[in-house]
């Protein structure tokens, strides 16, 4: 099959011809349907986080059932399914707690001592989260799939598999934003935009978008914001206290970055929690006034959204169906696997929302 | 009346005669019972927080009402009281939300502007915490009070005044810790053996007590610590792992240092949640790795261990009473008001749990 391949950091990926194995007992063999360009993959492409090399990335996918190995019982051949980027044991104290984002049992994710699943010439590639996405093929454990209605489109269904996730998790189940409350979203890529439909759905009071880009604060608008901040012309943090009287009762920092993670912490008013859905790279050091923690403030990571992937995933196609999830506005554009470095590099210039890789 | 007053940083209190003021409407002048000599007052005399000077320092106290003023209807001459951090107004956003510790109403608590109601000579004197315990008598909005049961001692009701309130709140109401749970207090003073103390009556299935004195650890076991670490001894974040297969699921830190506040989210586990008790020095920075918020962990402050007062102090009261905080033992030294400084000493070089001031 063909996949997108990543050799060293700071290069374009490379499309090759790599073979993927036959499904093992849990295994579900998937045909990629599309897959979503996100941040993440390039955190890898930059060397902020480390893996193993050559790989193949791509993580936020939906696609159709092929082949189930021979335990599987919850899809067949055929289905709709979103992937997730964990796997679920559903036996250890966070599976059992409901807490399946956080399990990590090497019972189900694959560790680096097996062999990978993935070959090319007699020679391994790592299996990017289990997943490697940008790919004709996938090859996942069945608890880190999900099964989707079939009316649901499976370009936006893709999105569901990490922005929405994401963002829209880390606004209901990591903070569990109150109906009414103040919100502030720094970030209006996929996974903040996500945050800000999320916090408008449940309800949230206001909704302050915070961008240095323009055109992604006019989407945001659209997504909900009741309030948009540009963070070119003024200190955000000074603007969103300027905004509430003192501070948001739940900021959310959808970018990684060190600055605004600490500027979501410094937005808060008294009581107030910060969530950093952003992935902040490995060594980096938040900074935060220990003397503000008397304010009862918050400052909490968020993983994967907190999501319980089988129950979360099918209520967000649901929103996607019933209109109030945007799906539609979050895709700047559909490419080919081709014009994978094209998109990378589209989103380091901040120019888009989101690109989705559509396999025909 | 005869104070304890500061009159610059790292210079003894001296004991001198002070003026206080009749009650205003909702006013309340108490005399004094007793006062818990507490590490916050220490952190105003070593400089690391600021206040104005000269002022009565001195906030962890109990008493009986003497006088009230005309609108005061919840005491009366008589009563048995404990005095509060905090005063809530009771119609903010913080208090009409259930978090009266939050409440800033400058309507109820006194603003630098108004004149001090402590004189001395015709001099105005700061009334610290609005309180100022170190006194004979003190003049408390009746916001600031709560009427406890009079079969309670009033020299360890004091104690409820702040160690209490703040390491037990901490434990019951800001991390809201489960039965069954793994629990880790940093720093056994008053603080944290009031959160070792409150742990242990809300059901932590493991309590795990660091601090670098082997007397303090020791009387940990004794107020419900399973486990304990001298931190003078080993690395206490890679102790806490080991004996927890790979961290706690809630941590306190009860000592208001950078190290240790650090290390109360470095020893958590993933989803943990680790609470800072003790006042960080203003201007002092917690440094913690970006990439294990990712872990889903939490970093939160906790603001008089966000009690309800008025609700809160009664039930420690009661589980004083039914024998199950060990106030009794929390108290290393009963010692009369000239030998403040003493205490403070004591304090400094670690030797004691907590010395009370008594008034005759």
């Amino acid at each position: 099959m063909k996949a997108a391949v990543f050799r060293e950091p700071h290069k374009p990926l490379t499309i090759e011809d790599v073979e993927i194995d036959n499904p093992k007992s849990h295994e579900v063999l998937v045909r990629t349907a599309a897959v979503g360009v996100c941040h993440s993959d390039l955190h890898y492409i930059d060397g902020f986080y480390p893996t193993p090399v050559p790989a193949v990335l791509g993580h936020e996918s939906a696609g159709i059932v092929e082949k189930v190995g021979s335990e599987v019982t919850y899809v067949k051949p055929g289905d709709h399914v979103i992937t997730c980027l964990s796997v679920f044991c559903g036996h250890c104290e966070f599976c059992t707690t409901g807490r399946p984002y956080s399990c990590g049992n090497p019972e189900t994710a694959r560790s680096d001592e097996e062999p990978s699943r993935l070959m090319q010439n007699g020679a391994e590639m790592h299996q990017f989260y289990d997943l490697s996405s940008l790919a004709e093929q996938m090859l996942i454990h069945e608890h880190a799939l999900v099964k989707i209605r079939e009316d649901m489109p499976l370009d936006r269904a893709a999105l569901i598999g990490c922005a929405v996730t994401t963002g829209f998790g880390a606004v209901i189940n990591t903070a569990s934003i109150e109906v009414g409350s103040t919100v502030c979203v720094i970030g209006c890529g996929g996974v903040g935009l996500s945050a800000v439909n999320g916090a408008a759905i449940a309800g949230a009071g206001r909704i302050i978008a915070v961008d240095i880009n323009g055109t992604k604060l006019n989407i945001a608008k659209h997504f909900g914001a009741t309030d948009v901040v540009d963070a070119s012309q003024c200190d955000p943090v000074e603007a969103v206290k300027e905004l509430t009287g003192g501070g948001v009762e739940y900021s959310f920092e959808a970018l990684g970055l060190k600055k605004t993670s600490e500027q979501a912490f410094q937005m808060l008013r008294r009581s107030g929690v910060a969530t950093i859905i952003g992935m902040v790279p490995v060594g980096e050091m938040l900074e935060i006034h220990g003397a503000d923690l008397l304010g009862d403030k918050r400052l909490q990571g968020s993983d994967m959204g907190s999501n319980r992937f089988r129950v979360d995933m099918p209520r967000y196609v649901d929103f996607y169906l019933n209109g109030k999830l945007k799906l539609d506005d979050m895709i700047s554009r559909r490419i080919a696997l081709e014009d994978i470095n094209e998109a990378f590099d589209e989103m380091k210039r901040g120019e888009i929302a989101r690109s989705v890789v559509v396999f025909e």
